[in-house]
């Protein structure tokens, strides 16, 4: 049977303020606790200011034996980490790891759910 | 009656990029038709690079009637924005409008909803 471990790399920003990337670390251990059925592991990736970086973040994941990753950017506007940063590591990673395939998704800020998630907060006792 | 009108104030951080903050602002005006009996606006605000800033985006809220506002700062992570900067605008607004009541709620990445929008971006087709 083929391997088709799927991996979700989680890609943030990074920040010079340390607790806001363990923040993001948590939340990828969050993820994966709720990734049952759809993917076997989740990764943090960062873009600047924090490890590891996203060529680093996808080899964590072919290590634990993944051949598909989904990069997921945890950014809330376009721009140019998401138009050209991202797309460009990536291709370095398919160059480093050609039997990977490695797509990326839509940035979190485009999921229309995200407005309902700031009129929850606006509401919240 | 007393006028209680309630207006939410969307605060981003602002970018160079003027299509980012456009999109925070487009956020805003979706978010202004969702609000149906919890709020009668919505106003975006920057921290910098855009305008309105935090005590411009209270102004407005104010003029157009408002005599709460509710602050949801539209950012991914803690830090010195969500626990200073922010905080410290309010609190000038609040001595600018007395009469205005000025909460400030969680942020976006505090709400445990993100990591399932996360989930569905990753397995959209």
């Amino acid at each position: 049977m083929e391997n088709s471990m799927q991996a979700l790399l989680l890609i943030a920003h990074g920040s010079r303020r340390e607790a806001s990337n363990q923040e993001v670390r948590e939340l990828a251990k969050r993820l994966e606790q709720m990734i049952e059925g759809q993917f076997d592991l989740v990764e943090p990736a960062f873009l600047e200011l924090a490890e590891p970086d996203i060529r680093s973040g996808i080899g964590r994941c072919v290590q634990a034996g993944a051949r598909h990753v989904t990069a997921v950017p945890y950014l809330l506007s376009a721009g140019r980490h998401v138009a050209k940063d991202i797309p460009d590591e990536l291709e370095v990673a398919r160059l480093l790891y050609p039997d990977i395939r490695i797509v990326q998704t839509d940035y979190l800020g485009m999921h229309q759910g995200i407005a309902g998630l700031i009129l929850e907060l606006a509401t919240k006792p």
